[in-house]
């Protein structure tokens, strides 16, 4: 099919990109190669029109000024004043009274850490009505849902961080398999684990939020 | 007192350097202003000495190479191979053997996502035993006690995040002042609020971990 006849069937996840940190071009491009629905928060649209990316949807309460001269930019402008909930979580808002089944985000650590930090926990609010994925230079993080199985090159890093709690937690095939009846921050986490060997890892736990972290230096 | 003739009582807070994103040199020269006790972390003696900081102490398991000649280097190198603890925290628990009270932390966020959740959460872990404040470019934040004042000037951004959750959260002093039965990571956090006026803010709360956090853009 030709790029000019594109027909986006809500299947494919659609790409979140909020205001932290940039990320590299190659994540950025990899994630638009397969042409998702491109949904930009307020204050980042600046940056992202400056990379020359085709922005689909721009999304936020603007209430800050912008520089960008919108008027022959054919995007969908959708104003979400709603104080409650952050941009992101409106952009999710968004996606799932849309259809959209699966979002992937991008520029969503760095920079402030409130933000930061808020961002995480928005993937945990969210992430098990929509399949969340959070993408940066070092990280490839998301939400697991009680059992969860991959297939994982050996070595590979695995961090697997409760946001704040989660119970009865157990793995195999990682170097340090877990079988804890509680992890819990402030108090204990699982950073910094690894693939023992090429093969499924399977990861289970009963109540609470633990998100899986993908990091490499 | 002359520069050549520094008499350290502990009283000053260390610094601790880790091993995230650097921050700008202007916040390393405010902080490094005092001549603190200065600690860095494991990987990131490489960079830090190439900055042109003199380090007192550098800690770590050392698993990683590294390409610094230390012959004539007068640091103190502190073997932690505990593999229960991150390097951050055998650093909190090197300081509080030595007798100090406070620390100031630098680089503790950006990169690796898995390392700036888990700094976070060793924050949490050590902030009752240890006066922990962790600085970069965009964001100051530390572990409120729990009864918290402070001047501040009006308009200033501060965001009460839970990290896990905390109880019984009361505020006066800010914009949207808190009175929350429960604050909780995944359900609700109180971001992006803002001093009222100039004058003291105040902060309770009963139980869990509320970090304070001065950002800005």
């Amino acid at each position: 099919m030709s790029s000019h006849h594109i027909i986006r069937d809500k299947q494919e996840p659609a790409l979140i990109i909020a205001n932290g940190e940039a990320c590299s071009m190659d994540i950025l491009d990899q994630l638009l190669e397969w042409s998702p629905t491109v949904i930009v928060l307020d204050g980042a649209l600046e940056r992202v029109i400056s990379l020359g990316i085709k922005v689909d949807v721009w999304l936020g309460d603007f209430d800050h000024s912008n520089n960008v001269d919108l008027s022959n930019y054919p995007l969908k402008k959708v104003h979400t004043p709603d104080q409650n909930l952050t941009d992101l979580e409106k952009a999710f808002e968004y996606l799932m009274e849309e259809g959209y089944p699966a979002v992937n985000v991008i520029w969503a650590s760095g920079k402030r850490m409130d933000h930061t930090l808020n961002n995480f926990h928005s993937l945990v609010r969210y992430g098990r009505k929509l399949k969340i994925v959070f993408f940066d230079d070092y990280s490839t993080s998301f939400l697991l849902p009680p059992t969860f199985e991959k297939w994982y090159p050996a070595k590979t890093p695995i961090s697997l961080m409760p946001y704040g709690e989660a119970f009865d937690v157990k793995s195999s095939g990682l170097t340090y398999d877990l079988n804890h009846p509680v992890l819990k921050l402030g108090t204990q986490t699982s950073s910094s684990n690894e693939v023992r060997e090429d093969g499924i890892v399977k990861i289970s736990y009963e109540r609470g939020a633990l998100i899986l972290m993908e990091c490499h230096d």
